[in-house]
């Protein structure tokens, strides 16, 4: 037979089984905390009518998306889970009940360049809330809550969600006589992280943008407004009175820093930081960017903010929102990069191996039933090896415990229950092994999947 | 702005969120009962290189695939879990731990021509455990114990896992003389369910296989061996000796029959059935199929088998393995067709909907957090509606309670939770609230998302 040497796609994340389970724990943490704060899971195609998707049109995403007929159809995969959440609420609204909630964890796809940790397909876990023509101020304080708990979750704790308010921006862009070309000058001076204030400085006096020397040193001084929460609130105060949509926007922005103590955010893990703007123009609110303290170069891991019409592009009902999203297969990739990931989370298929010393395996099959029928994850290993190999498959997957089954336990109705990490090996009866395994997990269960 | 009506593609799944709570339940169900026999979760990309996905080419496959370009890369979406399992078993073959064991829920895709609860993008649910050069027949027996706990752990009752094994055909089509042409025989009978015996046997005796009228009577005989597991076993003990291959079958056939009861497995759910084959030639032992009783004419909704050679296109390591597959995406539209999805699976968002009746939210924001932190799913509802609107807005997505919080609850530090089933309202503290929701939660625990 002819072979084709296997292979994955590059760009395309495949990971090895116990790598998998790391990355099934952190899932699985996500899909429960994000239930905790009572958002439905929606499960939407990979596939759209590239006309659905590409309502919006323009840009750089068309470019990189994978598009396709079939037939006389033309489709294109999905790039993001916000075009299908609104194409969703557009097309189901009369079936919705507003406030509507849902997350939704899926992959996505984007032909970019082929780089080392940049991925064409890859996981975004998005939480969003839509209201029907309003939604109430306090879902822009929960929506980062619920980031702090569910990073605080998996385990990460030197974290920090930076929150600004583009009303609060595009009214000191007012002040400034600069209100109509507030969304250009927002965009560059997002790119304060990356590039520096020098540098920025710059680019807002440069060619593209034209301010005067007083306009930028205005900007740079008010993005440089630092310290805590209290502090920049504080500063911000000595602006009021000056702008309409300031003012509105202080005050969106002082009541998410309240309600944001409410729902028990430290402050070490939240800061108000008036450079981050978010790129995109549907942002008109509340905006979101987190980092990771130690890991400042990797960027944003989960980003978002308030926008006032989800689905203008299908209906004219205007759906507000509040969102953010997990670039989870990045994460995952710089966690890993990183040595992030805990290695004390169980990464074996099941808790128990149970092994079978005899030939007849109806004893080993009964045990391993009684496990499972207890909750307990077994696994049976009915291979006719040598007891050297089986013990090396229990090593090398990392079974906590090995069940044992030779003919004097057999006779005896009960298994060889060994502790693989202690070596120690007791004589048990089923249900006794059970109450071993349970005790074992029980002490597993703080074990979250990243080290903070 | 000129609006796109927005739609979903003909043939793709796309559920009303209550609905996708019910789908969510049996996919957690799967999840957790693969899990708990010893499964590594895994997951491959829904992309391909075409290559690799259509290495073993022909066929009605190709024609209803997805497939295109993207730069020079001819690329194609996977139609199955079975030929990435092969393409990641054969790629990682020397990083893997064999017997590998692993479970996949995905997604997969077929341009068949759009039909009423036919699907072209769908989930199956596979499960599949892959030998190094040989694999025990344990195995054979333990995929439909797996298979019967899950279904009944999902609620189903009235199922039968058909059994049967295809050395047992091929070596009783040998006595026949007719052991050449035994897949092409095979494949016809398979036919039996849809077709009957009648038009079967004309098939039989017809142009293209042109069998004797008593070759096709002996088949027909076979085939119609009906009864109780033993007694089936014992009718087929009747041929023994004739055919080596028929011999060898009969001997798995019986350890399979043997071992399932000591899985667990009443009678009543699986039965020895010599009229299945399963198409495909790849099968070469015991081969399944799973029917609803009360509904015979969906078909199989779990198939699957042993066979020798996992990933031949890819390796010339010999991984054989054995394995079988949920049409979860078909199951669950049948399912909902007949009427056969609980009401009594909670389907709302969260266990309690959190109801501040005053400006400040700050109390309600409070006990909404002390409701998670207990591990409750809380929803805050803070639209400034009115109590009819908000009681409403709870009723229509079926919280089992509300949190009714107004100026006296929180003078008091407390809440009026409503039973909403009941209509009872208590004043309690956040502690007493939890333990109450924690109670009623207990007590929906054994609700199955199907009823059987």
């Amino acid at each position: 037979m002819q072979r084709i040497k296997p292979r994955t796609l590059s760009g395309f994340m495949e990971l090895l089984p116990a790598d998998q389970m790391k990355m099934e724990a952190i899932m699985e943490a996500l899909r429960r905390s994000y239930a905790r704060y009572g958002f439905y899971p929606l499960d939407t195609p990979l596939i759209e009518a590239s006309e659905i998707l590409l309502a919006k049109g323009g840009g750089d995403t068309e470019k990189q998306i994978y598009r396709f007929t079939k037939g006389d159809a033309d489709l294109s995969l999905r790039f993001d889970l916000t075009v299908p959440l609104a194409k969703y609420v557009a097309l189901n609204y009369g079936q919705l009940a507003f406030p509507f909630r849902r997350f939704q964890i899926g992959k996505v796809y984007r032909g970019e360049r082929a780089q080392r940790g940049r991925f064409r397909e890859f996981y975004q876990a998005d939480i969003d809330v839509i209201g029907d023509g309003k939604l109430d101020i306090v879902n822009e304080a929960e929506i980062p809550a619920i980031i702090y708990r569910t990073f605080t979750d998996l385990g990460l704790s030197r974290f920090t969600i930076r929150v600004n308010n583009r009303k609060l921006l595009s009214g000191f862009y007012g002040m400034l006589g600069l209100a109509e070309r507030s969304g250009d000058i927002m965009r560059t001076v997002d790119k304060l992280d990356k590039i520096g204030a020098e540098k920025l400085r710059e680019l807002l006096v440069g060619e593209e943008l034209d301010l005067s020397g007083e306009q930028a040193d205005e900007i740079l001084k008010f993005i440089a407004i630092r310290g805590t929460n209290a502090e920049v609130v504080a500063a911000l105060e000595g602006y009021r009175g000056r702008n309409e949509v300031f003012d509105l926007g202080l005050d969106e922005l002082e009541c998410v820093v309240r309600y944001l103590g409410d729902f028990g955010v430290p402050e070490e893990n939240f800061a108000v930081d008036l450079s981050i703007a978010r790129g995109l123009d549907y942002y008109t609110g509340t905006v979101y960017e987190t980092t990771l303290r130690d890991h400042p170069e990797i960027g944003s891991v989960c980003s978002g903010g308030r926008y006032d019409n989800l689905a203008g592009y299908y209906t004219d009902k205007l759906l507000p929102g509040v969102g953010i999203s997990i670039g989870l297969t990045r994460l995952f990739f710089v966690l890993q990069e990183q040595g992030m990931l805990s290695d004390a989370l169980p990464t074996a298929p099941a808790d128990v191996l149970v092994l079978p010393m005899t030939e007849d395996r109806a004893f080993a099959v009964r045990c391993a039933t009684a496990l499972r029928d207890a909750g307990i994850r077994a696994q049976l290993y009915t291979e006719p090896k040598k007891f050297k190999a089986k013990m090396s498959y229990a090593d090398k997957l990392g079974f906590p415990f090995a069940a044992i089954l030779g003919e004097d336990e057999i006779a005896q109705g009960k298994l060889g229950l060994k502790n693989m990490k202690t070596g120690e090996q007791t004589l048990a009866t089923p249900e006794e092994a059970v109450a071993v395994v349970r005790a074992a997990l029980e002490a597993q269960k703080g074990v979250k999947p990243i080290r903070g």
